[in-house]
């Protein structure tokens, strides 16, 4: 049995996830090709899932169902499976580029682990725009908010084994070079269970050729997070005996922030003002925080 | 007892209705004062109405209890005050200007209707942003979407008794010009029982000086709309009596729609998608309908 301390579920009441669920689907519904009564029905249990998520549900599982109702009502499995590819497209479009970027730069390992950071702007559970050569940009401009990198560095030279909790489609190709550069024998890729917003899955992860580089497992579930209570039993395992955890993206971290058995770090950019206050960084801010 | 043809309710089953007074409260919760703790219980509350306005409520009335919350939590039996006192005296300071374009305009009351219409932009149930100027400026290079306005002349010249149903704080004043202009001697203007939004009450029309030229009259209701039901027997006693009821805006059209037993006339600014879809319109169109 996993102890979770949930800590998760502070952050996570936050009044403003709602709204921002509201928005989020109110995009979905209006690109997709559902009829007017399908959506009338859709809404109608997204706003009931949001009254039974006031009290019984964490946010990222909250999400998850929002996601599970929505791929129901499209009848569509995976709703952004052309986002996915068309993301990984553009950023294997660029590897090459990036890759010349991390082994002419001075320090290998800082340029990489700014790359995946800065890849994790590819989201589209918030916002179907975003800048991602900006993005690039300001990350070679700015510190960490918060910068336990040094930390980091020392513990995967140190670890046998290493996971590595994936998050996005597209921001995937940013980490499987930043998981060339680090060279590690002993690194597990986990994805998502199922399809879920533009996550990644096996399929996903190995389209961009993540399999040449680490093992890529699935975590089991088809939350856009992490959630220990639901993952697999495979996971479960190769989690418990990873000496380091690399956790990317907010969604991760809103199902793991708080668990103190492990040496997790999460890296990713802040995007929204509740893990901004959660963290007491900015909105925009680069994060590499060890567990505390 | 008053006979309601509900195709409100049609009207206002809409899905879309429930995202965009998430997006309004939304942006209320972000400039009101209340504690992270209160938000969080008003957007537990507000979810749950939306909850029960899936089945019970009309989009007015959940439109009503929404704002009922909101000055619950926010102990202020009028949020917009302020709004709507500074609307008023925008348009006020307008006033002696637009006073000169109507009379010195070759059609009086064409002109002096299309500047009503077009002050039915100012509205902060649907957006803190609009523009006025501009608004007026293309409301006199529009043609109407719906154009009864020759009926509502001819019916004007002929009703004994007048009702004018006012809509928000700011366009009351450009009502106030059209009522200067029409020159009818019997015309009572109906105005919010209470507070909503920056809709009109008795106190707000005293301020901007239409008693002047109208019998101010309370709905004795505080929905943004006019429901029937509701209104106070004084409110429907002129009701019954009028032979021509103007309506201003979507909040009263609402409301109103499909209710056949009267010469009701429809004045407004389409804001919304719904309300176009509804009418066959297009957004931002202009709208003179004389209910079917």
């Amino acid at each position: 049995m996993i102890e979770m301390i949930s800590i998760g579920k502070e952050v996570i009441s936050d009044y403003r996830c709602f709204f921002c669920f509201a928005r989020a689907f109110e995009r979905m519904l209006e690109r997709d090709n559902l009829s007017t009564e399908e959506k009338k029905f859709f809404a109608r249990d997204m706003f009931g899932l949001f009254d039974k998520g006031k009290n019984d549900l964490s946010i990222p599982e909250l999400s998850r169902k929002l996601h599970v109702l929505f791929k129901h009502y499209s009848n569509n499995p995976d709703p952004y499976q052309d986002v996915k590819k068309s993301s990984n497209d553009l950023v294997l479009a660029m590897y090459p580029e990036l890759k010349n970027m991390v082994f002419n730069s001075a320090n290998h390992f800082d340029t990489a682990l700014r790359l995946a950071i800065a890849g994790n702007i590819i989201d589209f559970g918030l916002s179907n725009d975003f800048n991602l050569q900006g993005t690039i940009d300001k990350v070679f401009n700015s510190d960490f908010a918060i910068d336990d990198s040094v930390q980091l560095k020392q513990a995967l030279f140190e670890a046998k084994t290493v996971l590595y909790l994936g998050d996005n489609c597209g921001e995937m190709v940013f980490d499987k070079l930043f998981i060339e550069t680090l060279m590690h024998p002993n690194l597990f890729y986990a994805v998502r269970g199922a399809p879920v917003i533009n996550d990644a899955t096996v399929d996903d992860a190995k389209y961009v050729g993540i399999d040449v580089v680490a093992d890529v497992i699935s975590n089991g579930y088809d939350a856009p997070s992490t959630i220990l209570d639901h993952c697999s039993d495979e996971f479960i395992d190769v989690f418990n005996r990873a000496d380091v955890i690399i956790s990317k993206g907010q969604g991760n971290l809103e199902g793991l922030l708080g668990y103190k058995n492990k040496d997790i770090y999460f890296l990713l950019m802040v995007k929204c003002e509740v893990i901004a206050d959660t963290l007491n960084v900015k909105k925009g801010d680069f994060v590499v925080k060890k567990q505390d």
